[in-house]
């Protein structure tokens, strides 16, 4: 332990790799804002040092189906259990071995949902293009992540994981990845001390250097990871589907899982116009709510315009509208002012990109009752009675409320293979150690492995056309730029 | 007991008032269609010759917010215990009368987004148009209930009510009921025994003489109840609202809580396009869905296709889809042979009147495993390892899986109020011992009382206008039979 | 002349035959209204006490595809012309029988594109359920019409027609008509005179006593008309496809045709919410207008809330709406304080029943210039400069500046046939001398013969589904006022 | 015209500056192929040398909005007249100087509908930001265009203009623009003599050297024009709202003029998924059709799927669909062996970039019967009677059947307004003789100049919020990537 403290404290002087993507440093600065919440939760150890480098994302979780985890589980630390898989490797440190059964089963189940990853698996058979690489991932350790790690395994990749998060660990899945050979250090319902023990176990291991890194803000924090890295966010396949499509559905699923809410009528102002505003919009105004537009960008102003939604400020609004969201990626969004002249009943919520957006912090005054009326949903409570229902707290309600299709989910784990494999069989000097946009073709390719869960039918170029077009008939087909 | 089942038989010859609207008439099927899955269900008493007469309704429930009842309740039943509320009124049979405080907040949420019975209270105010009525009523004992039955009080009424489902009875709300002197016998998780003496209790009773009833084909059974009634149901605003406007949110909101599914892409084959069919079918095309339609009537079928689905039979697109979803009313949509051909994943539910239109009897059969992998969510499993994923059982997925926006409830509520005020004040021999649909005029004023919810401004004719149209001012604006 | 002058005189006084539907009645009344109107056309003769009785319908006309008339055509009336078909006979009076070719052409064209008449024929072969029929006829004389009277013929029945409206004849095809045997009275710019003297020819004729009729207020009052009729208009099928789902394209194609509006971000005003608000205000929404809606009825009130329109007053909106559409069969909708108050470049125009909605007249003053810009469209320009732009004049914008599909004709053709074949083959007694509406059952068969041109596959009920609701098999589905 | 035969030759051999842009490429290819097209139609002059230069462009025309010329004018050609205006001036060549006030009202009209311009011109104000500035322009010569002009104008810059297309000419506002001391060379039916000949006059003048243009692939292959140069087409606004906001509109706007089309029901291909194909799509869907996608491109085809179309290949519904659109910029996406399969009544048409993507040249064999049913509708005739209707020969149904509304006309002119301020104005060095993307900044400021006529309200970041993302105030406010 003091070990990794003195380590981390190095790193931070000598870190030299530029995280230079204008996304990573939006994350870290909301980290510094989330310090605050983070304190207050009970830490056995407290060590304030840490925790202002846990990012929000560890502690939120998908609300996923229930967990199989045997409740009458014996209260151990795994960081005090010494178990060893069926073959006597004890390389991991997870909640308890002989849930392997459990979580492969629910392995199989998200391999059926996962068509991409195994068609990999299967055109890449007798291929490793990953041999020899040495891949360190962070994530949210469930049934997903666990076919995107067995598909890397199968392409020759050898993976460390440890848990991106400390609540959402499915116990039984790592379970089963121990089982299969795996170090995994990861359980549900980890301490902040915990989180930084698993990432340091699982990145400083003697005779291993990886090489290779998957969603690793805190683990190019916690050591050496100067690798060159994908930006898989910004791939056009995984921000229309994470962003626009993912949200179309689950701004409905969240505002009803929480609140029960009639759609029909209901006046909402969208605050933001992107792609994910563009989402919750359309979605609202197939469900019959008068739904109001707020943009800086004149741009997306427009084409709120052209598809139909009245742009105001959020001031000439807020006394009369039902429910107010929130998509900026801005912060103080929603302050104290507006919320004071909201209506009775009036339901504010976030699906922006951190929980900034709205100045909960504004609301934690004395004047003001909070009442916790539902898991993620608290009524606060003016002097005069007008109540304002705040989900998740301000923070994202289609991470908190809803859950991520596991469609959408494959989209990304499929693309982090194949931006793995660029990187990895790479002429020399095409990547440094910085972060790159996946190309377009590999996008394309992705796109295309998702295909036939739609029983969709591509339609192939003739030699004329491409000739024609100027194009490769196997792409890309699109400049880098298009979206 | 012995008693009422000897009444029950003698009322069943000599039962002279004419339940005469189909609605009624589906309704009795469909229970005898259920009699053997009730049969199915460990009884106490196992009284068999009852229980061919418990509806679908009285095993179904909302799934509604979290009940405050302590789960840690001493499990004496109600009907051996002996309690009375403050003022020493013990003319009821409820869990337990303590609940009062918690049940009165509840109510008072409720009331604030039932803002048409408070202004009905608020216009009577000094008359009381149902002075003298002596009601009987028998639904689901909830917040919103309680409401009614508050309003209906407020306008003069007595009020007797008992549980028109075993499971759905909001145990606080029944007790401040019961504090607040309504006679109220219903307790969440009654026996069919339990069933049938909260009901008799409920109507016969010594010196009062029922003369009003509500929901009552229970009541009208085991007793003397041969009042007029209102067929509420085919009220235009009930209908489209239980029916098209609410089933187009409940669609999505079951199908994303059972199952989590993306709609986007999704093939979806709908059976029936009535107002239920409709509501489905917007909602699912709106989310990006590709929706097939089956249809026996030509003009629904018509609608259909001028609407943008395509008209199959059933067996066209059986094997392509990923959802089916049955919403004729009629039995058998989806026998064995359909759910044979289905694919693997397909998804299985029925948003219809009754729990008939899957033939779920038919994959009881041994070479089928059943899993059950949340509530209310079964995987079928082939012997080839398909699995079809079935909700609720084929039971109403709308009110197993999903809730009923207040909104709509309060609009049912405002409208059987109106109904009761109507006959009970209608010249003599204008309503005979029959089921009437509402009057045009009485469904438009349920209407405007809910226009203020939305800021609706209605726009009033002038008289030279109503002249020229020929109507009065105040309506009715529309024949009959205009939907 | 003089004797249908003092024949119509007579028949005003002994005219009994009950014309009780409230559409015929409006019908009559906005006649009253556009009387003005009339007068202020040139007139040959000037008979006064005839004009008031011509109807709006008589002077509108569908902007039809072009017409094959020779304009070199010499200008010798009709009525002043011996003309006989190939056949010698010369009861007809149309504008030259040398086009019959071309007419035939069109017919055969419009064949194609009405299966429904087609099927009809085909199905009756050898059978003439129409045998001794006499149908006399006033409609729109195109190729529709004469898909609709050839089939009549075909079973069974003799046809007599002529023009309901001045301008729409076809020549070309009156002349196939005249060439086929059919007594057609009609050319295209008829004069008042000219039209009355047509349904006198058409009506009055030695030894034939009609029996039937169709679309024919002008004929019964013309004569001795004293037949059952029925009310095709209110049928489910026509009523769905003329306003609701027709309407919802001919708005966007009339405002397009007259305007060339942009429709993404503009914000319209549709007054009334009945079918045709409800398709006007489907389609603007669609294509990226902010829609209003404006009602009297608090049923349709709801319905526009929960459809996701803002309900408003007018006065509310008329200061930013970019466009005015009324839809509400009502008067003075929209009267000169409202259009004073438009912003510069508003667009006005009517897709309600009669053209009594826009108060036009309020707009001669002599301080408004009026500016034809295009056929249809006027500019009113106020004294500061200001323009409204009305359109078609007020009358229906649908009518006037867009085009009817011929598959909505088919479908109302169709139905009139039918309706036909009902009453004449009726037992005695079933039917007297009013207007009925058609039977659900003829109404399913009219959708069911349109159905395969969506390559629409009906499904058929089961024996034991059809017992289980009470159902026939081949229908009706649905009670009668089911819409 | 020998001087230019000439010049344009040399021109040909020493073209050095570099037309890079790909749109410019493919422009170039289309011009080729439709080489024949031009060839056949009659030519006074039959200049062969030149006629593969003339685009597609010239020859399209917008079915605009009557015309005022007199259509008695004399038959003199306007290039043997010597006209002046009142001032004396005579440079310039158009059909008639005395239409001048004519075209000034037109202007005027559409100064109403061009706001952004005016606000250029007001802010503007007293700033010459193109004092010096010699633009030369080749477009169509419309009211629009001419506000365009009086703009560049009003900022300081001097023009010289000629028509893009022989047909387009607004010859009223011609005259309007040369009374106001503009030199313009354009009228209407010019022949392909004529055409050149304007051009040249418009760029080769003595003692006056261009030094900005716009639009002008003619113009750089006439002459000495190489000067940098915006694509403007790639803009983001430019290009949402004429792809897919205009043609989300066109699209029915060109069907309904063309075919009278009723769109419910109708089962539809849209071939390509692009913005062009999507606007399809929308509002295709939106009206009640069927909609099918062909696409090359794995992401947008993974699109079209979670937008709610099946994805096919042409050939798998080429026999069942009711319309084919094509929207690909390809070519022979449409061939015979399709146009055999297509069912009797299939209408084809092109909303794509050039007229290259149905094959009409295979059409024209003997034994298909080509009959012209109305201006831009041809019924192409199969020996068994079989019709398919082709509209607009195949060439761009938006542009031939349908108007660009002013709105979008007016982001065109404004954009390309401040494009050329942008490059005027750039410091030395920032642009080479090339072709440039507009700065996201410029492209934002059109936008902004549009939104009040939506009275659409921008909100503008705080100084801390502006921070916190790292953006200025004034934008940019998004990545030059962002569409």
């Amino acid at each position: 332990m003091d070990d990794l403290k003195k380590k981390k404290k190095n790193k931070k002087k000598k870190t030299s790799c530029k995280e230079s993507g204008m996304l990573y440093q939006k994350l870290f600065k909301s980290e510094w804002n989330q310090k605050q919440e983070f304190n207050k939760r009970p830490s056995k150890i407290g060590r304030r040092s840490l925790s202002r480098s846990i990012s929000q994302s560890s502690t939120d979780s998908y609300s996923s189906a229930a967990s199989y985890t045997d409740s009458s589980d014996d209260e151990t630390s795994p960081r005090d259990k010494q178990q060893k898989n069926s073959k006597g490797n004890g390389d991991f440190c997870i909640k308890n071995i002989k849930q392997a059964d459990f979580g492969r089963r629910e392995i199989e189940i998200a391999e059926q949902e996962m068509p991409a990853l195994m068609a990999l698996r299967k055109r890449a058979q007798g291929e490793k293009p990953l041999a020899g690489a040495k891949v360190v991932g962070c994530t949210h350790i469930t049934a997903q992540t666990a076919v995107l790690m067995e598909t890397l395994s199968a392409l020759g990749a050898q993976c460390r994981w440890a848990a991106c998060n400390i609540y959402s660990t499915q116990n039984e899945v790592a379970a089963a990845l121990a089982e299969g050979g795996f170090s995994v250090f990861a359980w549900k319902g980890e301490s902040e001390d915990d989180f930084w023990w698993c990432i340091d176990r699982c990145v400083n291991v003697e005779g291993w250097q990886p090489n290779m890194r998957i969603n690793c803000i805190m683990l190019s924090k916690a050591g050496k990871l100067c690798v060159p890295a994908m930006n898989v966010n910004d791939s056009v396949t995984k921000q229309k589907f994470d962003n626009l499509y993912c949200c179309r559905e689950s701004i409905l699923d969240g505002l009803k899982r929480t609140t029960d809410v009639m759609f029909g009528g209901k006046q909402v102002v969208v605050c933001g116009y992107g792609e994910v505003g563009k989402g919750c919009c359309a979605a609202l105004k197939a469900m019959g709510s008068i739904v109001y537009v707020t943009e800086i960008d004149p741009i997306c102003a427009l084409q709120a315009c052209m598809d139909g939604f009245r742009l105001v400020k959020l001031n000439e609004v807020i006394r009369q509208v039902d429910i107010v969201i929130t998509c900026t990626g801005n912060k103080n969004v929603v302050v104290r002012e507006y919320l004071d002249r909201m209506k009775n009943g009036c339901i504010v919520c976030n699906m922006g990109h951190s929980n900034t957006e709205i100045d909960v912090a504004s609301l934690r005054t004395p004047e003001l009752t909070w009442e916790r009326v539902r898991s993620q949903v608290d009524h606060v409570i003016w002097p005069d009675g007008k109540r304002v229902v705040l989900l998740a707290e301000g923070r994202l309600l289609n991470l908190s409320c809803s859950t991520v299709p596991t469609f959408v989910l494959s989209i990304t784990a499929t693309t982090q293979a194949l931006a793995l494999i660029e990187l990895y069989n790479a002429p020399e000097g095409r990547y440094k150690q910085d972060v790159y946009l996946l190309p377009k073709k590999m996008d394309e390719y992705v796109a295309s492995l998702h295909l036939p869960t739609f029983d969709a039918h591509l339609t192939e170029l003739t030699d004329e056309q491409a000739k024609y077009l100027g194009l490769n008939k196997n792409g890309p087909f699109k400049p880098n730029y298009y979206r």
